[in-house]
C-alpha cells in the first residue's frame, strides 16, 4: 500500500511576502475575512522597491522569499506584491507544491466587474506596467475591455511617508490622473499594494478629472476573498483565533514603526532574518 | 635585496561607486575637473536604494562593490554616495589597499566655509541623517557650527522622474525646508547625490524661506577636488585622453535613459554586472 501524499494542513500558516510594508494592506483584508488563519508576513525589505528592477531580478528575488516562506510549511502563499505577481506567480506556481495567488488576476477581476464602459485606468510601479500583467489579465476576462496604464513611482515614497494629504499629494495624483482624462476612463485599479493608503486623493482627484462616477478598485479585499475561496475548495480553512507573525530582511524597528498605517492596527514584534 | 612593493599605477582608472544613479553628479564633477582621468563607474542598483536601509546592510553592500571594482585594478575609490560615505568609509579605508573618498567630508568642509553665522542645514535621506555623519564631519572641522538635518526622502524619485520643476517639487522642498526657519540657517549642504537635480527649486525656495544670502553647497564639487590633491600626493594623475565607463547591476537600458540628466552629458553604453 502506498503512503498518502502529504499534502498542505489546515493548522498550517498562510504564508504572504512583499518586498516591503505594501503587503501589509493585503494581510489586513486577510485578516478582516478570515480572522482564523494564522498569516506569516515576510516583507523583504533589505531589496526593496521590487517596482524598479527587472524581471530577472525579481523573479530571482521572489524565489528566495517563496522558499523561505515554504521552508515553514506554509499552506498557501500569497504574493502580496503587484510586481511579484505581474511577472513571477507563474513561476512560483510551477516551483512550489502549495497554491499560489497574486494580487493582479483579483484585481482586474473586480475592475472588469466595476466598469461600465469598459475603460480601466491602471496606476502602478514601472516594473508591474512594463510587465503588461493588468492588460493581460483584463483582455482574458473580456477582450473588449479596454486598459491604459500610467506608471505613478512616486506614490509609494508618499505613502510610506505618510504624506496622504494636502498639496503635494493632490499635485502628484492630478498629474498622473492626467493621461486618463482623454481616454474616457471609469475605472481606476490601485496597481500597487501602497496605493490603497492614498485612495482618498486618487477617490477625490480622480472624481473631479474624470467624473462622479468613477470607481476605484483595490485588489487586496478581491484577492482576501480569492484565497478564502482556495482554502474552502481544499478543505484548508483554521479555526479558532488567529495571529499574524511579522519578518523583514532589514530595519524591524523602522518597519514596525510604518507599518501601523498600512496594517490599519497595532503592529506588535517585527523580527528580522536573513535571505 | 627586496622586491619593490607595488602600488597603484597613473595610468589605472579611478574607481567611482553609488547604490544607483546619483554618483553621477559627483563622476560629472570628476570628469569636469580631471579630463585626463579614466573612470569605472559602478551603480548598485539591483539593490538601490541604499540610503532606506540599515548600517549593517550598507556595509554588506558597499564591500561588495569596492572589492568588484578592486578586481578591476582601480588606484582610488569614490565612494559617490552619502549613505554608503556615512558608514562604510572607514571601514573601507581599512579594508583596501588604494585610498578611499568619500562625499561627506568634502561636502562638511565646503559648507564651513560658506556659513557666516555657523548654522548649516543637511538635507540627506534617511540613512544618512540617522547616521550623524554630517554632524560629526562639521563638528571636527569647527565645533562652534550648529548642524540642522531633515530627512529628504522624496527628492529622490522626483530626481530620478526628472519632476524637478513645478508645483510638485516646490511644495516637496517648501515641507522640507521648514524645519530650517526656526533654526537660523544660512548655508544648505545637499547631502544626497540626487540633490542637485533640484538644485535650481531648493535654491529659488531656500532664498524665499531662509534670505537671500543662503549658501547651498553641493559635495560633488568638493570631493573631485580632494580627489585631485590626493592624486598629486601620490604622484597618480593619469595624461592623455580620459574616459568613463559605467556599469550596472541591473537594468542598465532603464539606466542610460536617465543617466544623462545626471551626468549632464550624453551616456555611451551601459553594461548589466553580477554582483
Amino acid at each position: 500500500m502506498n503512503e498518502p501524499v502529504e499534502g498542505p494542513r489546515p493548522e498550517a500558516s498562510i504564508g504572504v511576502f512583499d518586498s516591503g510594508l505594501g503587503g501589509l494592506t493585503v494581510a489586513r483584508a486577510i485578516r478582516r475575512r478570515l480572522p482564523g488563519e494564522h498569516l506569516v508576513y515576510l516583507g523583504d525589505t533589505a531589496r526593496v522597491p521590487y517596482g524598479s528592477r527587472s524581471a530577472h531580478t525579481v523573479v530571482r528575488y521572489a524565489r528566495g522569499c517563496a522558499r523561505h516562506l515554504q521552508q515553514h510549511g506554509v499552506k498557501v502563499l500569497v504574493v502580496a506584491c503587484n510586481t511579484v505577481s505581474a511577472v513571477a506567480v507563474d513561476m512560483l506556481r510551477v516551483e512550489l507544491d502549495v497554491p499560489v495567488i497574486g494580487v493582479v488576476e483579483p484585481g482586474a477581476e473586480a475592475a472588469v466587474a466595476a466598469s461600465r464602459k469598459g475603460r480601466v485606468g491602471v496606476l502602478a510601479t514601472r516594473g508591474t506596467v512594463a510587465s503588461g500583467a493588468y492588460v493581460r489579465a483584463v483582455s482574458a476576462l473580456d477582450s473588449r475591455v479596454e486598459v491604459v496604464q500610467e506608471p505613478a513611482p512616486l506614490l509609494v515614497p508618499l505613502a510610506e511617508e505618510g504624506w496622504t494629504e494636502g498639496a503635494v499629494p493632490e499635485e502628484v495624483v492630478r498629474r498622473y490622473l492626467a493621461a486618463f482624462e482623454s481616454r474616457d476612463v471609469d475605472t481606476i485599479v490601485l496597481g500597487c499594494t501602497h496605493y490603497p493608503l492614498l485612495r482618498s486623493v486618487i477617490e477625490t482627484e480622480g472624481r473631479a478629472a474624470l467624473g462622479e462616477a468613477l470607481a476605484v478598485v483595490d485588489g487586496a479585499e478581491a484577492t482576501a476573498a480569492t484565497l478564502e475561496r482556495i482554502l474552502d475548495e481544499r478543505e484548508l480553512r483554521r479555526s479558532g483565533e488567529g495571529g499574524l507573525r511579522i519578518t523583514v530582511t532589514d530595519l524591524p524597528d523602522r518597519f514596525q514603526e510604518v507599518a501601523s498605517r498600512f496594517l490599519g492596527a497595532e503592529v506588535g514584534e517585527v523580527e528580522a532574518i536573513d535571505l
